[in-house]
Order: structure tokens, then sequence, then C-alpha cells
């Protein structure tokens, strides 16, 4: 940078997450990076534990303004909410037109839109990033989805590229779209995390009551998916946390873990989203319920003696099972993701956004929780059709699909019938029946929906919209937009 | 009422809903009703067609104010949104303190409990009352679940008691609790409705491609149903609607209505408000996204040829079958149900509100769309245990469902083994499995969620917060409540 003594960037909280991107950031050639924390205990912490990283570091928003250079870019690592809003304030005081306020917190997209457009009117540019990774992937390489101008996008972009994860050669990040884009793909990221990690909880739940295998054993069978076409950061870890004794117990410490799930709310949000958006995300859906129906212990303990099937149940070819839930896994999973991507669409349509939905794919590669090669397959699936209305339509996932279907609903069969709850198994086969059902019940829906409320009905056979008279002589009548 | 030139109730929008509210109340003892309605040519047009209602009819808002009695008592009927704060505007100008305005739309409650807000500083009551039965109901006796303070009820009960559907001697109308309470309850029925309607939809879907049996014969077997537990208004207008046959060509109608069902937007609200609450309202969320999956028509196009289960399918016994599919029609509808009330539960939790679970069930036995025999058997739980945590765990729903439960798995089993999408009755008996399940894998979401986020777990066997050092030497520590 021009001037040795200013910082090209700024990280503004010191949690760990804030810490460690500093950290990351001052670990790339040319950086030199401002830091500060509202009590500055946390800020001197940082400064002696990591006295290489060569920190410029404030006790005051002033002071730290002061040590970067132009454009002052300064990247916010609070937890997202009202917080976020007290540190934009005091940054658009003393930030100049043309530098560049970046929110790397969670933030929900429509609170990144809101923020952009106040900022903006300031002259100075404000980018909502997603960071996905976590801890680890703050401080080694995370994913980075930001949102925001291009101009900003000009002095970011290569700050960015220097400290994501890379995939294949390539830096985990892109220029999303503008303002609230960055965070809304963040959003359908973890809300994909959901549904994937649900996925895997079902999967390893029926491999375990139905073949008795120990979770060592199945810790194995994920390490072996983890060398396929399941291959994937979740997949890896699953095998890890399976295989993990509990020094305390000597048991998995999977079994001494307490069965219910908490959730920060991205999942919920991608979710709602969906419904404002019109969008069957009915995979993330199930997951996120799966976790809030794990997290009543006082209902699940009065549910507790509500009867199940009658007699046992085991496989009888345990090899055979294994392979159909791996089989049941991947089809599932090409439905969450091909759900995320009809919400990734339908998003950018209501906001305008232009998303490269084979970028996003790409970026996801490395440094965030979903990462895969299956993501690989995305990228070539929107290469080759831009247009594609449907992830699950494109040649490749229609075939894999096609292959695993066998599996896949003799899967579903032996849950109903074993009695084991795999609810994100069964609404994605139930959402690939409906998609390509020739006709759907929903006729029957539109007929009751006229009966009761006079909602009118559109005909197969002739434009325009139609009502039966009821309560009348039950002949048909045009309807008027009005009714 | 003391003046008889005066009007003791006035309603405000004269569309079908609020002429056929104001021609009810006109046809009760008592009432003398004042009508207004932004332009005049609608209100002009009431009066002509019903010179028998005796209305007071008023061109201006002022007029409309000075022909109602004290306590002004005034009826809000126009589509919800800013419409509805314009008028509440109008009338807090005219109106003093002590008055009543009843807002008797569709609005979202989060805006009732603003409003209320609102319009409580002036000294004016304001009551949101969901009003259900369609124009029908309006018309004749709907179902009525109204907010606001017990002042507002102490006269503008006997009002809606004596416009209100009757079940079983009883007028369909409680207070349901203060502010939003009346229009959160109204949501929840809404979104039992669209599960309820998504249930029979499958189970027609099912029957008929099971059985071959045709619209008019699966309209017999509704018929039937409807005198036996299922007996309920959706029942028997399926039974309506699978009968008809269109004039046009000669074919069942539900065979000529396009198959793509539309939605008002309550399903999702209920959805959003469940995941704000961390309420698991699958079956109603899989009923939602049907609708919109339904409503895709480019991306079922580009997937109706995506392949399906190879062979073709039929029962061998259609009796049987048919008695399968009732049955695990009643074990859905329980849970659906089960999952509103859970809703409405923690709603009155979070907003302080002291709603009645089993006075709702009452009133919903008549006028409303959800009207049905059932609803009792959920009056008589929440009687015998008020604070019962789960409908389903009601010794009568038990029951019930454990008869079920063979059939209901079989029929789920038949689905996913025929290819035809039913997304509730699946979700539905997941949703039962996982309520009911000993030990959930969410143990192992859990044990992922520590591993890439440090998001800490609980164990089984002592209390506390922990975290296992994943990436370090793979101890467990306890964890500090602020990571």
């Amino acid at each position: 940078m021009a001037d040795s003594t200013k910082a090209n960037i700024g990280v503004i909280g010191m949690a760990v997450m804030g810490s460690n991107l500093a950290r990351n950031l001052a670990s790339r050639e040319g950086n030199t990076v401002a830091i500060y924390n509202r009590s500055p205990e946390k800020t001197r912490t940082v400064v002696q534990e990591f006295p290489d990283a060569g920190f410029i570091a404030s006790e005051s928003i002033e002071d730290f303004v002061d040590s970067l250079s132009k454009p002052r870019t300064a990247i916010i690592m609070v937890k997202a909410g009202k917080g976020t809003d007290a540190v934009i304030e005091q940054l658009t005081e003393h930030f100049e037109p043309g530098d560049i306020i970046v929110d790397g917190g969670n933030a929900l997209f429509t609170d990144t839109i809101r923020r952009e457009k106040a900022v903006r009117e300031t002259g100075i540019n404000f980018v909502g990033a997603g960071i996905s990774g976590g801890e680890e992937g703050a401080l080694k390489g995370p994913s980075i989805m930001p949102g925001g101008s291009a101009e900003a996008w000009e002095t970011l972009g290569p700050i960015l590229k220097s400290i994501a994860a890379v995939a294949e050669g390539e830096p985990c990040v892109t220029h999303v779209g503008t303002d609230g884009a960055g965070h809304f793909v963040k959003m359908i990221h973890n809300g994909i995390e959901y549904a994937d990690m649900q996925l895997i909880a079902e999967a390893y739940d029926l491999i375990r009551r139905g073949t008795g295998k120990t979770p060592a054993e199945i810790a194995d069978i994920f390490a072996e998916w983890n060398t396929g076409e399941l291959e994937s950061y979740l997949i890896e870890i699953t095998a890890e946390v399976l295989r993990q004794v509990d020094a305390k117990t000597g048991k998995p410490l999977v079994d001494v873990i307490l069965d219910q799930a908490g959730a920060k709310g991205t999942g919920a949000w991608t979710v709602q989203t969906a419904l404002d958006l019109g969008i069957p995300v009915s995979g993330i859906a199930e997951a996120v319920f799966a976790r809030s129906l794990s997290s009543k212990p006082k209902q699940r303990e009065a549910a507790s003696d509500l009867p199940g099937p009658t007699g046992t149940w085991s496989v009888d070819d345990a090899d055979a099972f294994v392979e159909d839930v791996r089989q049941a896994l991947y089809a599932s999973k090409i439905i969450a993701y091909s759900q995320g991507f009809d919400e990734i669409v339908a998003g950018a349509e209501e906001y305008g956004w232009d998303i490269k939905k084979g970028e996003i794919a790409k970026i996801w590669r490395g440094g965030c929780i979903i990462r895969a090669q299956f993501l690989n397959r995305i990228t070539e699936a929107y290469e080759q059709d831009p247009g594609l209305v449907a992830l699950v339509t494109a040649p490749y996932f229609t075939d894999a699909v096609s292959h695993a279907q066998d599996s896949w609903r003799r899967v579903v069969v032996a849950a109903a019938q074993a009695g084991i709850p795999a609810p994100a198994f069964s609404s994605s086969l139930s959402y690939y029946d409906g998609l390509r059902a020739d006709r759907l019940p929903a006729a029957l829906v539109q007929g009751q929906r006229d009966f009761f409320g006079a909602h009118t009905y559109k005909r197969t056979d002739t434009d325009g919209t139609f009502h039966t008279l009821w309560s009348g002589d039950r002949t048909e009548v045009e309807a008027t937009d009005t009714h």
C-alpha cells in the first residue's frame, strides 16, 4: 500500500470469527490489518496473542478510521442485529464517499437491503457479505458471498480473493449481486446445510436401527461414501463424529449427546423467505422441523408410549440396505439442492439480482459447510443450460435420480414400515413424484376452494377464469377478475 | 335500542363479505345496521337489492358515525392491508373513547397487535375478529374469533353471538384473548384447513390411481365417510365437487379444472409464524408447498419425463385399500390438528394470551370451513387435561392413531412404491414416528454442529454444556455460555 503506516483493510469485532478473519487477512501478502473492538481488552488480547500479525490496533473508532488508507475498507464481524446497526452508524459518521463498509455477519438479507440503501445515500459503499466456514474457515479460508455495488467489488474483490478458500485453483468468492444478494445466497447455503445434515442423520438412524451396526462401523461406511459421489465435508465429519468415543463412559459420543438439536435461525429464514416467494422447499422445512421436534422434551416424553408397528424390524441383507440408503441420500440431496437453487432463482427475480447460479455452486466447493465435489455437477448443469428451470431436470441429475429411485423408494418404504422417522427422505420423494406427475389432485383443491370461497378456477381446455354456482343451479359462469 | 333512528352496529365495506355480514346482522332481532362504502354506488346497490334489511346508509364517514348509537360499534370488512389502516384512521378521528372498531378482515395478527396498541391510546376499543365461513357463512352464520379487550367484548359479544353459526345449541363465537389473539387463531384455522384439504386431495388421488374408480364413485366413498368419524364440511363438499359433471365436455369437472392450486397467504403465514415460534407444523407446510409446486407449470413440464417406478400399479383389494386410506386420512388429520393446537399454545405463551383451547375447538364446530364433529373430541381432550402437551397424546386420539397406524403405514408405503405424491400423509407419519422415538438422530446433528461450528452440546448423563476439541486432541471441555 502507498502508506505503510496505514492499513488497507480493517476488522471490527474481535470475537473468534472476527479475530480469525483478521489473522487470515494479515497472513496474506500485501495486507496490513487494522483491528478494533468495542471493549479494548479483547483487542489487546488479540494483539498479544498474535504479535506476528502486525495488527494496527485502535481503542477508539476515530483512531481505527484514521489507521485505514483510502478508500477505507472495514469488515464488521459482530453478532447480527442491533449491534451491526450501531457500528454502521459510527462508521458512516467517520467514513467518506467511496469508502467501503462490509457486514460479514449473518444478517437477514432484507436488513442488508435496508442498510445498503441508507448507507448508499452518504456515498459510502455498503457490502453485505455472507461468510461460511465457521471459525476454522474464517482463519484458513472461507467461502465468501459478497453483495453490494460493482465499485465496491473492484477494491474489495482482490482482498477477499486473497483470503478465500481455494477450490480447484479458483478462490471461493464472487460478486453475487447488488445490496442483499450476498446474504440471501448465504441464507440459502445454510438452508441447504440443514437439509443435508438431516438427510445424513436419517441415513445413520436407518442403518443403525436396520442393521444393528455400531456407530464406529457406520463411521467406516460414511468414510467409504466419502470416496464416491457423496464426497463432501459433512459426510467426512459425520464419520469423525460417529467414530468419537466418550472418554467418561467409553460409549460412542453420539450415544451420550442429548438428542435435541439447536438452531440459529437461518434455516427458518430460508423457509420463511421461500414461503414469501412461493417456492416449495419441503426438504429444508422438514429439516428445520425435525430439529424443533427433537427439542420438545415434554411432548416427546408424553408421546413415548404411543404405539409403533408391531414386531421388530431388521433388514435381511445389510450391505444391500446400506447401498439403498446411500442412493436414497444422494437422490434426496439432489432434491434439496434443486429446491435451494429454485429459491435463488426466485429471489433473484424478486429483488432484481443478476445471480450466476453456476458461479454460486463454484464458490461453495471450498471453505463452506456444504462444500462437495457434487457442486461441480451443478455448475456444469447451469453452464449447459443457463435457463434450466429445475436442477433435477438437468441430464446428469435426471440420470442420477433415475438410477437411485428404486433404492430411494425401498428406503422410504422401510422407514414407514419400521416406524423410523425419515421426514426428509420421504418429503424429497413426494416432491419428486409431485414434480413429475401428469395430473395433481390440486384440481380437487381448486374445486373445493371454488365451492366454499368462490375462489374460481381455470380450465384445461380454454382460457379464462370460471366459477360453478355451487349454491345455485350448479352451472358454470365465467368469473370477473374482481370477484 | 334507545334511539330507534340510530343503528346499534355498522358495517364498512360493501363487497360480498361485508354486505352479507350486514344482512346477517339486520336479520337478527333488535339490530339496526348502518352501512357505508367508500364508493357510494355500492352502498346504493345494496340498499336497493335488500330493502327489507332496513339499512341506514351513509355516503360519508361523518354521516355513518352519526348514524350509530353509543357506544358506537363498527365492523370493517375491507380487503386486509393498507385499506384497513385508512379506515381505522378515519374512524379514530370521529369515534369517542368507549366506542368499538372491529376489523373483520383477514389481517395478519401482528398487524392487529400494532393497530390495537395504537387505537387503545385514544380510548377507543379495537377488536381484531377472525371471521370464517366464506360468503355463505357471513350471511347465514360464520364462526367468529374476536380478540380485543374484555370491555369491548361486553358490548360486542351479544351482537356477535346473534349472528354466529350455532353448533349443538351454542353460538360459534368466544372472546379468544386480547389484541391479536382472534386473528392469530383464525390464521391457525386456515393453516389447518390447508392441511385438511391436502390430505383429502391425496386420499382421492390414491384411491383413483390405485383402484381406477371414477370421480363419481369416489364421491360416493366420501359421502359414506361423511357419516362416520371423518364427518366434516370439507369431506361433504369433496363429494359434491367429485360428483359434478362438466356441462361442456360431459367429463367429471375435477378432470377439467386446471391442476394448479392457488393460495391467499394465510397458510404461509401459519408456517412462517410456526417457524418463529419453533413449532413443527410439517403437515401444514407440506400442504402449502404442494399448492406452490402445483403452480409451477414450467417446472412440471420440464420434469414430466422424469422416470417413475417401473410397471403399473393397482391394488388387489379395492375395498380394503379404501378403508386403509380412510384410516390414514383420519390419523394424518389428528396430527395436523395436533400441530395446529401446538402453535396456538406457543402463540398464547409468546404473546400473553389466555386462550382456552377447548373453547376454540368448540367455536370451530359450526360456520367455518373446518367444521366437524371431530372437534368435540378436541374439546373433551382439553377439558379432561387442560395442560395436555400434545393433542395426539390424549387417550382418545392415541387410541384412534393406534387403531389406524397399520393402515396409515400401508398407504404411505403404497404411495412411495407407486410413485404417487403423498407429502402430507408421509410427513404426518414421519412426525408421529419422530414424536414417539426414544432416541432421535438429532444427537448426530448436534455432534456435527459442534464439529464445524463449536455450537456445543448437552449430555444425557449430566448437566452443563460441552464441546469436543475436534481440531485439537479431541478431549471434551465444559463450554462457557459466551462461546
